[in-house]
């Protein structure tokens, strides 16, 4: 098995996060998105998505995105449960994980990509050319504002994001929280919440990953 | 158990159809979008994001996104399995309905959102007021072409999305590619891989659900 990897990107940070969490330690192949490396014909072989992260079995067989990525390795490797316990709970993760993925990284990415430069017309990930569109900017940044503010409501009564115990829904949602950095954004100073979970979360080795 | 449903919306239908393929027969509350009641007090303690589906459990749990719905559905009813058999096809099949998701419902609904006057400051689902942006409708538009052109190429050798058994992932395909009629588009002529498709999926029982 190994990962193509970005280590500046978030979507990436989120399986590496995983592995760290369920002691995996595979091979990784940095693709540099900086000197978009995703789109060399090379990579187009790998995914013709030109996103990372890919994860490649030992058959070749590949996998594209975060959640398809994690609920392969979650069924192969299923201790420490980081999808739910039961099936409840794996139904509130992947609520939550969903829910994070389009209130959280898609609005962040909505704002960041609109905006800069280097992806004038990369405005959306893929091989076609999407033009930015300005009004997207502060669209994408009052989105994260709620999104905030739905997160630091949230965790008032829970200790992790789906409730008692660490998920993928912490990962998502810490990976946000730091990529909205991207974007000079970061949850308001009264979100007394979220700063005490992300203290916690943060504190975790696999925060390094 | 309890759903949460609107007879004319997209979103539920792929749990509907879900439901119909697993033989699971519960009971079906209304809330009808078209006179907004999502909006209504009464719904907003339901979920207050204001969308459907919602699957309630008996013990009053609530869970809030198709994905989360249908991973909690198939722990409970494993059999048929529409989210792979393998732990390998899970993840292709959960790879296959986040793209679907992403590049088809949402490209959709951005095209529909951002120009229907009913949606005049409701341009995203949930509680706050986004405005439509114009240029929204012609990229959703393009966006829909590329689903089109992307998902016709992957059937060229497969009997179903995921390969050679039904999945969620035909049922987020089906659902797209008949929301699509909503903004007035549907595959072009030459699809020929997407109406084979179409037509074996769409002759299901399940599809009238």
């Amino acid at each position: 098995m190994k990962l193509y990897d970005c280590a500046t990107a978030p979507s990436p940070r989120r399986v590496r996060i995983y592995l760290a969490e369920k002691g995996l330690d595979i091979p990784v192949i940095q693709v540099d998105l900086a000197s978009r490396a995703q789109h060399d014909d090379e990579f187009l072989q790998i995914n013709p998505h030109r996103t990372v992260p890919v994860l490649e079995t030992d058959d070749g067989a590949r996998l594209v995105s975060t959640a398809g990525i994690c609920q392969y390795l979650e069924q192969l490797h299923p201790e420490p449960p980081l999808i739910g316990r039961t099936a409840l709970e794996r139904g509130q993760v992947i609520d939550l994980d969903s829910r994070i993925e389009f209130e959280g990284m898609h609005a962040i990415a909505e704002a960041f990509r609109n905006k800069a430069r280097s992806y004038a017309n990369n405005a959306l990930t893929g091989p076609h050319p999407y033009a930015q569109i300005p009004q997207l900017v502060d669209r994408g940044r009052e989105r994260v504002g709620h999104f905030f503010e739905w997160l630091n409501e949230h965790l008032a009564d829970r200790e992790f994001v789906a409730g008692d115990h660490y998920s993928i829904a912490d990962i998502s949602a810490l990976v946000a929280v730091d990529f909205s950095a991207w974007i000079k954004m970061s949850p308001p100073e009264g979100a007394t919440e979220i700063a005490r979970w992300h203290q916690q979360v943060s504190a975790r080795p696999s925060a390094k990953a």
